[in-house]
């Protein structure tokens, strides 16, 4: 029933991680690539490893003409006098931000309707909602303010719940693609528990799927993924055929697991006969036979961590969703020891913010309740740890993105936090270090100290709005 | 050794709630009231109970000469001909913030330096910074931005630890004074287990106190407040004649209560005759002889929440800070059930953020997390439990602060949410209600759209910067 299982290798996955920096690289020497392109100078920091920031402080970062970088230079490196420079002066320049998990169509409820928890909360707020992107015009007006809220926030690829509606889940695709920015959109298929105009057959969404494919094909940082809302809401026959589909295609899955209490007794009363949530999934193909991303895992442990383990499934930690629906706290400390790869989401509208720097914070704070909670046996989060989940772990999913190791995609970020710290004017012996400035940036700042934002090497301008 | 326990009527306490509404009342009547004054028209809401918002659509505010609120209208009432209308279109109306526990001299720190717990924390980032307010220059150029941010995040009374600084606890005040906006400032006790640089005698912090109440006599809405900084830092001898000095002077007492379980040991230790850490406080007269702020009390339970309850000692909530510092999760639904008086407060920069909009959310947040703990046995707080928190319940400490009731100081903020709700434009069927629009600017919302500000009556304008 679950085809043939494969171990997971990223780089083969070349649907998903269209144009993989590690192919490009075997095909041009170091030279070539130094030729052209152009170099960026500014503060630069990333998180090569989570334990720390590397920082070169008016440093350079070249990018060829592909839009890879070619390497993080403390000097300006010999042989580049062809190349452009453009000096950012004292700014910060990082790699862009990456979310997981969020739902594209769930824009309008984004900041409200948070009394409820999870269950209620679909039925009440989000499926009536998700019923009006049958309507392109609506859709059209809601998906730009969506693609354009990710560009301001910084987020230059995301992984993204559209609806079950093919037509505007396509009109997403275009418009993320038109923008320059990147991400995997999936048709939602849901059959089970659901309002009748939410509801999808297993050829529809299978199909649906298929045709997203096809729609995107031509698009190079955009591409489908393999949606089932998640196993309440989806037959054994949908998850069946959903699962071949993402074999078939060999395209990647997305889902939600063990979000909250109430949910996850509602999956064991289901499936009685699965060890755990995740079992379940993996019975029909959907657990890591592709490259797979398991929104939330609040409540995964033993068998079901193992079995992520083991499968190479991506955790999302989507906190402030967390937070917002009352779900509980997902253990990342302990993902992170078993090696887990663990990536972070907005989950807009379960979560009010799309800014993952706040999910970052909200990934240290709730790893500090944990840590007051165990009495310090569960270490907290680190900055740089939650920096490289939102940027090189998290990015890892598209292949070669997240940081600026020769070979990765330019995605980037380039921050003016002059205002944060004008107080330090003058002030003998104040002046923050870059090391904090990033902190305090991640901490006290927003939308208004990005100046520059760049996706596949491309600077990327507002994405415009709707004209209806 | 406790001096003489009063009950504790807080219209009586009228040193600190300079001007307090009712007393006011009582001069004038209603007709006098009626004539002259101000209406200000927008969509108002606020909570005068905290189970719901009350709100008027497009209504009006009369404010009389002196400030105060004499009453809400649907309709331009009548007597008013004389009145000045400032129609605010459709914006919100609402009542200002009240951060009822912040640390001025911590400025410099706000959203860095969080990767120890507290009392690491307090010896390695906080201490060494609160040494340099001895600098009167220094001190100029960080309170004037202090200032300057609670003033953008639309707080116009604080409660504030200064530091053992008199010279410039006194310049914070004068600063506070010319901004108009109002506000509590102690001069902190701390003679144990600091640096040298940061410890004052008994004596000194007693007359810096006197001297700090002497400054602020003239000043319509700044006062001074009894700050030990908390038990451990404090010698018995010096929480001894703080306690008479509250009670001698009429004046508040403002200090830190089972923030983290470390220091909950701490006290423990020092006071092993005490039955909690809140019974110090009280054998020194500092636990609702006067009215008291107890900033934290996440670890407050059984003896001492009776205590509390009791002495009518308001809990003082910081869950931003709880977060940042992992001290962990304060019962805050236990308080409300109990009766006790709860605040919000910012604790910066133990907690990263000025606003108290921010603070709400996580205070939502936080309960949501002890919702889930408790499997819903303690419900979460609504939207307008946060709400009440931050503008009445907080504004209580204030005297007749927080609300639009007839007799309520006139502290309001003007906000413009237009552009977080332009994609509703022309869309049938989707205009977010005013409650909606309230709950989005909350999670959604930032200084950018707070655009009128008002403190007892009057329009606040932009503090001014040091020109230094």
């Amino acid at each position: 029933m679950t085809g043939t299982r494969s171990h997971w290798l990223p780089d083969r996955w070349i649907n998903h991680a269209k144009r993989p920096g590690v192919a490009y690289r075997a095909q041009i020497n170091h030279n070539e690539m130094m030729q052209g392109g152009r170099l960026y100078r500014a503060n630069v920091l990333h998180t090569p490893r989570p334990d720390r920031f590397e920082i070169v402080e008016r440093g350079y970062v070249h990018v060829d003409a592909q839009g890879y970088v070619t390497g993080v230079y403390g000097e300006l490196p010999a042989g580049l006098g062809e190349c452009e420079v453009e000096d950012f002066g004292d700014t910060l320049l990082i790699p862009a931000m990456n979310d997981l998990h969020v739902h594209a169509p769930q824009y309008r409820n984004q900041g409200m309707a948070m009394d409820l928890e999870l269950l209620p909360w679909l039925s009440t707020y989000t499926f009536p909602e998700e019923a009006r992107y049958s309507d392109r015009r609506y859709a059209e007006v809601m998906y730009r303010r969506f693609v354009r809220d990710l560009w301001r926030h910084g987020t230059m690829r995301a992984s993204i719940f559209a609806t079950i509606h093919k037509e505007t889940a396509e009109l997403l695709a275009t418009i993320l693609d038109e923008a320059g920015m990147g991400g995997l959109i999936g048709v939602v298929g849901m059959d089970t528990g659901c309002p009748d105009n939410l509801r999808n057959s297993t050829e529809e969404v299978v199909n649906d799927t298929l045709s997203l494919i096809d729609h995107t094909s031509g698009m190079p940082l955009v591409s489908a993924i393999v949606t089932p809302r998640f196993v309440p809401s989806c037959s054994c026959h949908m998850l069946t055929e959903l699962g071949k589909t993402a074999q078939r295609y060999r395209i990647p899955v997305q889902s939600h697991l063990s979000e909250n209490q109430g949910e996850v007794a509602l999956v064991r009363k289901l499936f009685p006969d699965s060890s755990c949530y995740g079992a379940v999934y993996d019975r029909f193909g959907l657990f890591g036979q592709t490259p797979t991303l398991m929104a939330h895992c609040c409540y995964t442990d033993g068998e079901e961590l193992e079995l992520m383990k083991k499968n190479h499934v991506f955790v999302v930690h989507c906190p402030i969703s967390n937070c917002d629906l009352g779900s509980g706290i997902a253990p990342i400390r302990r993902f992170l020891d078993a090696g887990l790869p663990v990536a972070l989401g907005s989950d807009m509208a379960g979560g009010h913010d799309l800014s993952l720097f706040r999910v970052m914070q909200s990934a240290i704070q709730m790893s500090k309740l944990l840590y007051a909670r165990t009495e310090g046996e569960w270490s907290f989060l680190s900055l740089s740890e939650a920096f490289h989940l939102a940027t090189k772990s998290g990015g890892a999913f598209f292949g070669k993105v997240g940081c600026f190791e020769p070979g990765y995609s330019f995605d980037a970020l380039v921050i003016d936090d002059s205002e944060l710290n004008r107080h330090d004017d003058g002030l003998a012996g104040s002046a923050y270090t870059v090391r904090q400035r990033m902190e305090r940036y991640i901490y006290l700042g927003d939308d208004r100290q990005i100046v520059h934002r760049f996706c596949q090497g491309r600077e990327i301008t507002e994405p415009r709005l709707s004209d209806l």
